[in-house]
């Protein structure tokens, strides 16, 4: 097997968007890769397509456990725990990693499964407001951050070596579809996410119904800033529901905060002597930084994408390795394996 | 002359993004059309690549006077009052249009200037965050809404004919750069903007400073709703200066109606049960109207673009015409004249 390929089949649970963009793109790359989705319609067109998946989702879990296979949980934050429940009854032994987006409610009920030394949390930041196997494509992480969870090796005395192989794996899977492994405990991750997520998701509903009440002559003059900036309120309302609430302490909080940067313009605004200077001076920086950050990976016009993001090589298991992931999370860094 | 066609040559004060691209259009139209451009390099370039441009203003301007011209004032804000004074010294006697983003206070340098009865103004709801002569380009305005304002003909007992016909030419010239016009007034223009393009720009830059701050980690993690919501962020922060302080009262009072929204959906989610599901909800079904109505333009596959603006088509001066633009106006709808 290539040294640079998932070590294992990797069998994924649940083939909407995120989970049928990685089956598409693990047999495009010819790996071992089967599936478990709830529809049976869906089940039939990937089936007719040529894909290897099932409805049955004992026998699913039967076979990854047969075949060790890794275990990838891609359904909603509400069917965690039922699916989970359904693990450790037909895989007891299946490394497990996840998509959901956010990682302290899957992590608590990982652990009340007693399944956190056979788990690595997983978050790919893609995705587009639609959803389901058939908006799932080939491509569709490249070029992404991927987070990746090592909370029990950073609280542990010791590790055991399963996780250590499990922690690869999952690491070149997401190297596999030129995603960019990120490493971040649960709770950093959680707040990161809350900032640059979900509140913009909070934002573009917000202001998709206040753009709505100024009425049709309104609506009837709303251009391109508009309508980028409320792209993200397309998203299934259920969707944003388990984003939001599952992380409402850490929502509320960024809410919070970009209030205050609100207030305080509006208040400027509001002046005898109007100004806006102040925050449309720190708001282009801001935009700059985040360009300079990231734009070689999508806005160059260069067909060789380059990550902007910081990389570190780790030897997974050797000396003080657990130290190089904080350092590659506390400079928002990417890490390979080998 | 063609009788869809403005029926005098074009004359473009500034050559930035808007003036630029509107001499192109028109330019490739072979309409007779020139333009000042205060820039020396700038005008070294566009007379170049073959266009009719000079960089000394009282000449363009009696010219413009000397072929009884259609006056395009296409400068920032600041300057707007300067170049009518010049206007009204090198060009006494031409029609005047302008393409600046807030309404009122260009309305009142023309009142001030005793401009009322030439003057119609314009703004075309299209632009990018970039700017000038170099980003200018052909078919900038295609689809795009473009609000002609008519509030001297709303407020006087007789309308002149000459104001008529510069209404009607001014249309014209909207519909020959693909562009939809839409009546409304000074008043009710610079509200509706407030809300769906200035508002928005506010909440790019609120968005982008929190993002930033939440350090490298966060930014690294920022994906498509983060870069969408701050796209506009990158706009020269002078330009929206100009936007937001010149329209600071309706902007402040569009910022406060969002974050009504924003405070109600905040404490729902700080609540023992967080939800966000009235915000989700409802944002959603905000975005999907404006969907339905912008849809047809931009996002279908058809490569015939057809309009979901409902259309007038008036006879300019005819009966009760001055009532048929308020419809117009009162139902977010387009113009043709004939």
């Amino acid at each position: 097997m290539n040294p640079f390929n998932v070590s294992r089949p990797v069998c994924i649970i649940g083939l909407g968007l995120i989970g049928g963009s990685l089956l598409r793109d693990l047999a495009g790359l010819k790996h071992p890769v089967f599936g478990y989705n709830r529809s049976t319609s869906g089940t039939r067109r990937a089936v007719k397509q040529g894909y290897d998946v099932s409805n049955d989702l004992p026998e699913v879990l039967q076979r990854a456990e047969r075949e060790q296979a890794l275990i990838v949980i891609a359904v909603p934050f509400s069917a965690v725990f039922e699916v989970l429940d359904e693990v450790a009854a037909h895989a007891p032994s299946c490394g497990i990693t996840d998509v959901v987006s956010v990682k302290a409610p899957v992590y608590k009920a990982v652990l009340a499964h007693g399944m956190e030394s056979r788990y690595v949390g997983g978050h790919p930041m893609a995705g587009t407001a639609h959803s389901g196997w058939d908006a799932s494509h080939t491509g569709l992480f490249r070029g992404a951050a991927w987070a990746v969870t090592y909370d029990y090796a950073a609280e542990s005395e010791r590790v055991e070596r399963c996780w250590t192989e499990l922690f690869t794996d999952v690491v070149k899977l997401i190297s596999m579809v030129k995603a960019e492994a990120m490493p971040v405990r649960v709770k950093k991750h959680d707040e990161a996410v809350a900032r640059v997520s979900h509140l913009p998701h909070v934002i573009a509903e917000a202001l998709a119904v206040t753009g709505d009440r100024g009425g049709i002559l309104s609506q009837s003059l709303a251009a391109g800033s508009f309508k980028d900036a409320t792209r993200v309120a397309g998203t299934r309302p259920e969707l944003v529901r388990q984003m939001c609430e599952t992380n409402s302490a850490a929502v509320v909080k960024a809410i919070d905060e970009f209030m205050g940067v609100l207030e305080h313009a509006r208040d400027n605004l509001a002046a005898p002597e109007p100004s806006i200077a102040k925050l449309a001076d720190a708001g282009f920086a801001a935009r700059t930084r985040l360009e300079a950050r990231t734009g070689a990976r999508r806005e160059s016009v260069s067909p060789v994408k380059i990550s902007s993001r910081p990389v570190l090589r780790l030897s997974l298991g050797g000396h003080g390795w657990v130290d190089q992931l904080r350092q590659a999370e506390s400079m928002g860094g990417r890490i390979e394996v080998f």
